[in-house]
């Protein structure tokens, strides 16, 4: 592998994958997204290269690596990316279908609809993560592909939080809604408080739209529900990691409690 | 302005403000952070820049302007900012001090232990106005200044949320308390839930750490509570924009209702 690398690169850009494969098998880079997708069973492993400072903090690591420069690993990676001396390319993760989703053992999803700024889905998923939501849908057009700086910013939850692609958002919450889901849109006009939309509700769908233009005309249409976070009359509007981190705390502090009946 | 501006170009880089000027006045691009800007009454106003285009969207705006192709505007701000065609800078705003808290109506302060990265101090900014916050205050060092890319975040944020210095976090901890403030401090490992820590208190201090490093040992001492967001047991952690944003959502949630008294 390292020989094949070696004769690409005198004839290529030094990253030559984002050219050759779907954004899905790209790098992956940082202590802690790498560990967790080295963790992650679901994952085959590419590739792996180290500096010899952060193989040494690697405890216990008993996988082939390639000994790297820092300096060698900035070129394999974007512009700017704190990879802290590891950095990893995996095959593509087996996507999951809407039905594994519908027809699965799935409480609570999300539903992104046009979000495109990769930190803000890495922050998704992260809370998504923290808070139970155990998928995260997102149109197969108009989003990118989970790349290493939606990882980077997820801390992990990319492995943790399956994604699905759906082609066709509005039809995708329908069939959420006949397999049981109440689907809660998130929406600054929405007429219902976030507390009361996401209280109770067995299985649950959160749908968010784009910072800015917000959730599109017939994507809010094919909710059950549209609802607000209640905020003052001087901002228009949230972040959007922040508002769905909001609706995602909402919904796990009033989930219906599970486990064994206590009467 | 006009002309010394364009002689000062032929001498030194495009953007000499950073050199010559401290963080506070250099530039804020983009249609809503600007135009929040213009209507903040504290501001004052040393040079506008705007595109043919940017400028026929600003509707009964009659301050002068400079116009300048994107292009120019782009060598101005750092690279990659989103300007839509506007850019402007202004004077400093006069910075609150602590005094200024303690003594005057603020019910509702953040206070942010050595947070660096730009993107989440906007977003805290725009969620601490969102739920009512009045001031964030930081520590003198280790914190940016709040630059174009924090106010782009901020949406706005930075004109109605105040920024306070202090030299020592701690002591403003104590001085805080001694004001009237509970001082709740956001920790993985705080005993109590953010909804119990922050309920029903008349003056409240949100205290929040670094990414990562968390709440710094003294600082964590300082606060008369430690308060948590219950998250499942596999991340370790929210972004701390995300948690702020709960945090604060919390406090407004749960806020003493004030008013006329209803009985």
């Amino acid at each position: 592998m390292t020989k094949s690398r070696t004769r690409n690169r005198s004839h290529s850009a030094p990253f030559h994958g984002k050219q050759k494969n779907s954004g899905n098998d790209s790098w992956l880079w940082g202590h802690h997204a790498v560990t967790a997708a080295l963790q992650n069973p679901d994952r085959i492993l590419k590739k792996l290269v180290m500096s010899r400072n952060a193989a040494a903090r690697m405890d216990g690591l008993t996988l082939q690596y390639e000994d790297m420069a820092p300096e060698a690993i900035d070129r394999l990676l974007p512009a700017g990316a704190v990879h802290q001396g590891v950095a990893a390319s995996f095959e593509p993760l087996a996507p999951l279908a809407i039905e594994d989703i519908i027809d699965g053992p799935a409480q609570r999803v999300v539903v992104l609809d046009q979000i495109t700024d990769p930190h803000n889905l890495g922050a998704i998923f992260r809370s998504a993560s923290a808070f139970g939501f155990s998928a995260i849908i997102l149109q197969t057009r108009n989003t990118p592909p989970i790349t290493g700086i939606v990882a980077k910013s997820a801390a992990g939850a990319i492995e943790t939080v399956k994604e699905c692609r759906v082609v066709n958002v509005s039809r995708t919450l329908q069939h959420l809604a006949d397999g049981g889901f109440h689907t809660v849109g998130l929406s600054g006009d929405g007429d219902t408080p976030i507390v009361k939309a996401v209280a109770n509700a067995n299985r649950l769908a959160i749908i968010l739209g784009a910072e800015g233009a917000g959730l599109r005309h017939g994507v809010a249409n094919a909710c059950a529900e549209l609802a607000h976070i209640p905020i003052a009359a001087e901002m228009e509007s949230l972040n959007v990691s922040n508002a769905a981190a909001i609706a995602f705390y909402e919904a796990a502090r009033t989930a219906p409690k599970i486990g064994p009946a206590s009467h």
